[in-house]
């Protein structure tokens, strides 16, 4: 579990607002790797190791580990239990983007936020109430709900508009009679950082998840300049291009400079809105 | 891989449009079973044998497998794989409910439609385009689109509506420019029955997977008078009404009549309709 407050806190003293986004895809890990018994389990160690002094949360994309079924779930089971274990006051966000009918989404709430023992979880919002207030239930967890998102198929739905309120908007309105800026996050892209003058409108003290800087072209400066609050309420992910920046045997070595060159540009951020010295 | 002339004869023969839904969660299944090695995988072996002379479709929800971590997936393996060995004519829907970014959806695809072979999986739509089409390089295989669910949140978003348009409207028709009918179905929820004649104006052709029947409080009727088409276009599905219908020993044989009064009353609608004598 995690706080508002334990969050703000862990940014202040790593000045930083970094999520390294877990994307193990085990074809693209380093090859003398493939030699450990669960090599994927092997990479995230060695990456979280390299960066957990500037990143303030994990995001491990469920995809890349359900695809490789038993094993991959196996990884994924012990790659948080060593954030966990060894680094307690990282957030940790399963990047699911779960969402079904009530009894439904329960089961997938007790899968991730229980079983797994996320701090967070990202949640698709097409199915409405009571596919999202499910994972609510747990206190001191955190709903991470999709609102404008960062690739292009954003633009075939949530943009849809009723009455001048874009859909997206329609999400951040409607979801605060479910949740509070306690208990729920949205996720916002980098790619549309210009947008997020309006969404700070209507969510000014939530945290945003914001992936889309580096691989997908999103800019870090853009993203502060309309994103940031008093509080950060930004957490940037960034994955790509942290794990892969090298493949050979100094990839963690090289994950950790990629890591701490986004937390110096963070710590410049933070410091411009007084938030840190 | 199953093909929508081979879904419409397997119909035609078994004279029934049901879908069996797999919602086997642990906690429900009799208690009997507890004792055996894989619980969940003895329920639904003795789920699928009894039914699947009238089931044309089997649909695990994965939330109910996922909750359970290594094991849950096992459990999900092996269902698939007995459902495939012994009943191969049967279609096998993964009602998954996932969507991302592409690289990510790609990964899904792979989990379900290549690692365990499932013929389809539900998708949802909010992440739009690139979220959906890794699913349709699968040769011979489906996307289930989510388009107006059966649930009450359905209500929040579903029903945006721009210019006389509603959002599960646009999904419908935008996603005809990503699949085709032989590639793609919608979720209707039986639960907005009455919608069905006009969902029918923008896809006459596809089929519809429609849960919501049963535990739900959909109607059969309505469903078949308001959606059904010349290929009867629909696959309905029962989860709870059936899989739960009795928690003793005898459990699979009230499955089984459960089932078979189901395919009565579809046999009825699908002989009305002059497809089946």
């Amino acid at each position: 579990m995690m706080t508002y407050d334990q969050l703000f806190e862990q940014i202040k003293k790593k000045k930083s607002f970094l999520c390294v986004g877990l994307d193990s895809d085990i074809a693209k890990i380093p090859s003398h790797l493939l030699e450990e018994e669960d090599p994927v389990f092997a990479f995230n160690k060695a990456i979280v190791d390299a960066t957990a002094e500037v990143a303030i949360a994990y995001k491990p994309n469920i995809a890349f580990y359900e695809c490789r079924g038993v094993e991959g779930w196996r990884s994924l089971e012990k790659t948080v239990a060593y954030i966990k274990e060894n680094y307690p006051e990282i957030f940790t966000i399963a990047d699911a983007k779960r969402g079904d009918i009530g009894n439904t989404s329960q089961m997938y709430a007790k899968a991730f936020l229980e079983t797994l023992d996320f701090d967070a979880i990202t949640v698709a919002p097409y199915m409405g109430e009571d596919s999202v207030t499910p994972f609510l239930q747990y206190e001191g967890k955190w709903v991470v709900l999709l609102a404008l998102t960062s690739n292009k198929g954003a633009f075939d739905f949530q943009f849809f508009e009723q009455e001048g309120e874009r859909l997206y908007e329609r999400v951040l309105r409607k979801s605060q009679e479910w949740g509070n800026d306690r208990n729920m996050m949205y996720v916002v892209g980098a790619t549309k950082a210009d947008m997020l003058e309006g969404i700070r409108k209507i969510v000014p003290e939530h945290f945003l998840l914001v992936p889309g800087v580096g691989a997908q072209g999103g800019s870090l400066e853009e993203v502060a300049k309309y994103g940031m609050n008093n509080h950060c309420g930004l957490i940037v992910n960034s994955s790509r291009g942290i794990i892969f920046a090298d493949k050979t045997e100094n990839f963690a070595r090289r994950a950790g400079e990629e890591a701490r060159k986004l937390q110096a540009d963070m710590e410049r951020l933070l410091a411009g809105r007084g938030i840190v010295d």
